[in-house]
């Protein structure tokens, strides 16, 4: 982007300065400068702050103050080194697939803390967790019921409700709309009768996800407020009390230029209201409340950082040709659900001294243009061998890219505190699963 | 889509029909019906029609009828039983990275008959594929020159020219914009200046992508004229004689309803024309003529199959929820660049002879409504189990896709030709790669 003046603006930036430490020239993560980790672990390389991490949890466990659960949602980033760092956080854990759930229990969380959600869940899946242990199942429709049924074994479930339209909230839409996830509003009372029916089911609560990446706290808690009153209503309808109250996820970071980000201060000021509204409902009087929060935990604490490979000029644009794009990092390229693309905020992590002013575009290696990470930002002159990082790139990474494509190397991935550097190697984790389950 | 009567409709059954057999309510790949081929290797899967991808190379060979050689584009499918399979035909290979080298290599592809392009490619990837063996490396810019001139052993060369505006082609528009590919035409002389300045390189050719996607057969050649004048031109500006013209590739299929196939009879017509405009340049009297396909010899040839593993009605709208979705085909879920979301056409496999008249939206696993593969398109009446095709989708399938996204399982993927499955494995061939390649 362009200021009126002409010049190239980045707002990379002042988020790099408020999210991490900068030494001399250097961006520092988990006490060591971007360029010794990756002297260390290669490039390209995913570079995750457990420091960040923690506070982002500390921050919001303050905010809810007791009001919610955290439970943190693996889709975001199942590395194992992550979701051990919530566990010990105490955090519970949302996961989405029988791959999420190994993830899980190979981090250390406690079976009972683990909430299974997600449409189409296999049979098999359904079969493992129940052997294995699950704290609750949130069911998204009747064949699961009926799976679930069919397996036998008691378990707690909770119904996953997809809210109408006018409480729905954030950029973009889960519910509201015709949709696969859970069950609709208007089919409460069906879905309600179909779980109560099934003798091995413990009704426990509902879930309510209404939107991702929110950045409005009012919409986020009027959200909430919304949950709270299904649950009540819920728990009426059965006339037993409800064990959990799953306000979903959703929270978000500020990814773009001009992007707020959430206000845990408005939160904060939410939650006695909140907790009296629970409280309002004898049949939620025990009630535990639960947000599950993915992005939130380990979005801004997450950097994916490659090399320059070559740098050239077209027609009066700078390139800068990066080792690693789209390939690891399927969000920044705009391919993810953007309708829009905008730039998410780049640095270049040994030069944070340099004046970010000149204008850069810059590129990964793949043959398609597809692979642009940034347009026209700013950053200062570089040579080939130079760094430059991505921000916010910590929730929806490696894991969300498409990283066999052109065959490139995958990249290094590394959970860094107190200056020591945990490598993650995917490739002896979840993510080669078989085709076929085990069943 | 709804036709004006309010009943919906599919284009996939009559391309289905035209691109494959069907027996009874069977649609059959490589004399194997679908439902047969997935009981033995599992779903979600990816399967290839060998006898698919031969039928399309010799229909492009007859229409190019000696003018130009075929190298196959990995980046489409790098799977090895598919390059091995071109290789049989008689194509050389097009490769973007050492990982589709090795592929190539392993393929069966002699290394005189492997082109390398690729913007950024890392002096590591020079130094094997020149080690190796390598007919021509493809320079993307000026870095590269001096990575190979330092290198020292001698290599042939082409410059990849970025074409001007005017005679940009296609959906896609690969040139005549800024980009970091090639370079630019009005930057030409001092391209050639550099390369032929560098003791060890052998300027073999030029190599000119106008665009990807070509759809538009007279688009299609008139990128191929300019390609040729270009060559006559830097023949012209050396003095020396070129051995090569790669034309790029850019040959497009349909996919979405109204798309009109390419029209290789109008190719075919073209072919004495351009052939006397390479031969009028004495200097390309020699030369061979290159076109480096990928998606139009593997894409139609490749299905994408999952079992239902739900069905749910929200609002009004059927879902059928896939086991498997954009962590297989992120391409046919809109988002792998597409602006504007279309249908990939979708059928029911085992159910060819049902009218396929009830409205559909057909999603995957994922907990996110990006994770849509058609919708509101027409199919049968379906029931969990039965199977859903995505037609289209041997080219840019799974490897573009984020397969460790909600860490579900991986697809089978298998080639049928003459009623034998080839499994493919991946995961013991090029796609897991070490973080550093050895150098």
């Amino acid at each position: 982007m362009a200021d009126p003046a002409g010049k190239a603006t980045n707002h990379g930036y002042a988020l790099a300065r408020q999210l991490f430490d900068i030494r001399g020239d250097d961006l520092h993560v988990g006490g060591l400068a971007v360029r010794e980790i990756v002297s260390r672990i290669g490039s390209p390389a995913y570079i995750y702050d457990g420091g960040g991490m923690r506070r982002a949890y500390r921050r919001l466990a303050a905010a809810l103050d007791g009001f919610a659960s955290i439970y943190y949602s693996v889709k975001a980033n199942p590395a194992r080194s992550v979701i051990r760092l919530f566990v010990e956080e105490g955090a519970g854990v949302e996961i989405a697939s029988l791959g999420e759930y190994r993830a899980a229990i190979a981090a250390g969380a406690a079976p009972g803390r683990i909430l299974f959600a997600g449409p189409g869940k296999r049979r098999a899946e359904l079969e493992a967790v129940i052997e294995g242990g699950i704290g609750e199942i949130h069911i998204e429709g009747l064949d699961e019921i009926e799976r679930i049924r069919a397996i036998g074994k008691r378990v707690h479930a909770s119904i996953r409700i997809n809210p109408v339209p006018d409480v729905q909230v954030g950029a973009m839409r889960m519910g509201g709309k015709a949709t696969a996830f859970g069950f609709d509003e208007e089919d409460l009372d069906a879905a309600i009768a179909a779980v109560t029916a099934a003798p091995n089911i413990d009704l426990a609560g509902i879930h309510v996800y209404g939107g991702t990446q929110i950045l409005d706290a009012e919409a986020l808690i009027g959200g909430w407020r919304h949950a709270i009153d299904l649950a009540s209503r819920v728990a009426r309808t059965t006339g037993r009390p409800l064990r959990t109250v799953d306000l979903g996820g959703g929270l978000g970071i500020p990814y773009y230029a001009n992007d707020k980000p959430l206000d845990l201060d408005a939160v904060a000021a939410a939650v006695p209201e909140l907790t009296a509204r629970m409280r309002a409902e004898p049949l939620l009087a025990d009630a535990r409340a639960i947000v599950e929060p993915g992005r939130f935990l380990t979005g801004e604490a997450g950097l994916y950082v490659s090399e320059i490979n070559a740098l050239k000029t077209s027609r009066g644009v700078r390139f800068l040709v990066l080792d690693g794009g789209m390939n690891h990092h399927l969000a920044a390229s705009g391919n993810l659900g953007q309708v829009i693309k905008r730039n998410y905020p780049v640095v270049a992590p040994a030069r944070m001294t340099a004046e970010p002013d000149q204008p850069a575009t810059v590129v990964g290696p793949l043959c398609t243009p597809l692979d642009t990470l940034a347009r026209d930002t700013g950053l200062p002159e570089l040579r080939a061998g130079d760094l430059v990082a991505v921000l916010q790139s910590g929730a929806y990474g490696l894991t969300a890219s498409p990283v066999n494509f052109l065959s490139h190397p995958q990249p290094a991935e590394a959970l860094v505190e107190e200056g020591k550097i945990e490598t993650i190697d995917r490739f002896r984790s979840m993510d080669v699963l078989p085709n076929r389950e085990e069943t």
